[in-house]
């Protein structure tokens, strides 16, 4: 069993992410105490009475005055008031993590809250499900999922050492990177995906009529492409929101992409069209080939 | 047992489609003998050593030649050369019937080599994986799934009951339409959403750069989203060319979808935003609720 390296865990957000984070670290003995914090008294019950946390809080400010760890995993549209509520009350020793989805707006509202950066390591474990809760939760959700870790300039050493540990117990792989970084390649392989699946949905809602629901004739396929359509609307709109530059870059070169596929299609030039077909599969089955080969 | 309705059933491609059927009816007891048909031997014989065909033929207008039913469940590229073998070689009572995914293409490549549409039932079940090839086929592929029938003017009602009558054997639900309706749905449901795959997997590898490969962050959501773009490049290059016009359309809504998102985006309208997002997520789950109370 891994060495105790947590005392207090505060866990602002107990929702699918921060009861996961929960139950790995409790899986994993390397927590002793864990307080649920939220605004919602009867879900952090339902969180305690499952054995998630061992204590809730709705007052963010005083749980974290004794905690070593704080682990922020609210929707990224509630950090400015998280962050508002817990400066100044965070121990000196203590370090800051969180699991959002993007990281140059955790830092903006970290910087505009925080006195330094210091304790911070802003982090975002990609792993997820289209359900949200705590009931959704379970240890084994980072378990081989990459965390992207993208501390600052002022990041102390021993902060960065401690959140890694931490994530590494959850079983993620870690990776460092510039959080400028991080946001643009998020922003094409998930960010845009859930953009466009809503709005594939929302296309095929509008063909329906009064003699025939397009639904009806959805197979596999359908329901595989547009899972992450089911999705809370909030956490995306939110997600997309904070990281609203590189979401429209993004969305500027798919539309390029699709109008280019279109002029294919209109000039009937099917060779180059499988030519692009055929390159996109290659690309899919070599990273899943990659993946398979993943410790 | 249901009665043995087809004797000698010729089944002209024998892949993923063509093997399900293959396997589906001899489950389900109601046909005699089963000959494949192919442009490949080795593969051929790779069936009918699987069991899933009786006996193998590389010329389609002889292995109709005494067919009391014939299914062509070739990609929609080589409709017209295997309409142009077997026209004029069928026997006056044998039934034609296909399981290509456009049915105005199929229908215009019959009636410019067949002399009547009276025995020709086109049909198109609704089944498939991102997989191809008759190692991959089961016998229950269909089970539960809509099989659109899209008979003519011409259409013997004999014919309609004959065909009917196989693909329910086969697990499927029925359901006719006319074939510009089938295709105008089947446009937005399965041909965009394949189109959008590989447009999409084509935009993040582009994304990439010397130090980070893009995919390295992509998880779940996309491995779902993009596994219809390990699709057959070819088979889809040809639905999608065979019906280019709904394709299109289609094509062109969702761009517009995609540039009002776009614009709710960079006008900072998030409650608009989310308000997208809800009813995309709504419709979705609605039909997810729908399909699990089917039979």
């Amino acid at each position: 069993m891994a060495e105790r390296s947590i005392d207090h865990l505060a866990i602002i957000g107990v929702g699918l992410i921060g009861g996961s984070v929960a139950r790995a670290l409790k899986a994993a003995g390397v927590v002793g105490r864990i307080t649920g914090v939220g605004r919602n008294r009867q879900h952090l019950e339902r969180a305690q009475a499952l054995g998630v946390i061992d204590a809730l809080s709705m007052d963010a400010a005083a749980a974290v005055a004794d905690a070593d760890m704080v682990l922020i995993a609210v929707p990224m549209g509630a950090y400015d008031a998280v962050f508002a509520q817990i400066a100044g009350k965070l121990p000196h020793k203590a370090v800051v993590t969180d699991a959002g989805s993007t990281k140059q707006y955790a830092i903006a509202v970290a910087s505009r809250h925080l006195k330094t950066l210091r304790r911070f390591v802003p982090a975002h474990p990609i792993a997820g499900t289209e359900r949200s809760g705590v009931e959704a939760s379970f240890a084994e959700l980072f378990r081989g999922q990459l965390c992207v870790l993208t501390p600052t300039a002022e990041t102390d050493a021993d902060a960065l050492a401690a959140v890694k540990s931490m994530w590494a117990a959850c079983g993620c792989r870690l990776h460092c990177m510039e959080a400028a970084d991080h946001d643009d390649f998020l922003a094409a392989v998930s960010h845009l995906p859930h953009l466009v699946a809503y709005g594939l949905v929302n296309t095929v809602r509008k063909q329906g009529n009064a003699e025939h629901d397009p639904f009806q004739f959805a197979a596999g396929g359908f329901r595989d492409f547009t899972r992450i359509a089911s999705s809370s609307p909030e956490m995306w709109r939110d997600i997309v929101m904070s990281n609203r530059k590189a979401v429209l870059a993004k969305l500027a070169a798919l539309e390029a992409e699709l109008a280019h596929l279109g002029e294919l299609i209109r000039a009937g030039k099917d060779e180059e069209l499988a030519r692009e077909f055929t390159a996109a599969k290659q690309a899919r089955d070599a990273w899943l080939a990659r993946c398979r080969k993943l410790p």
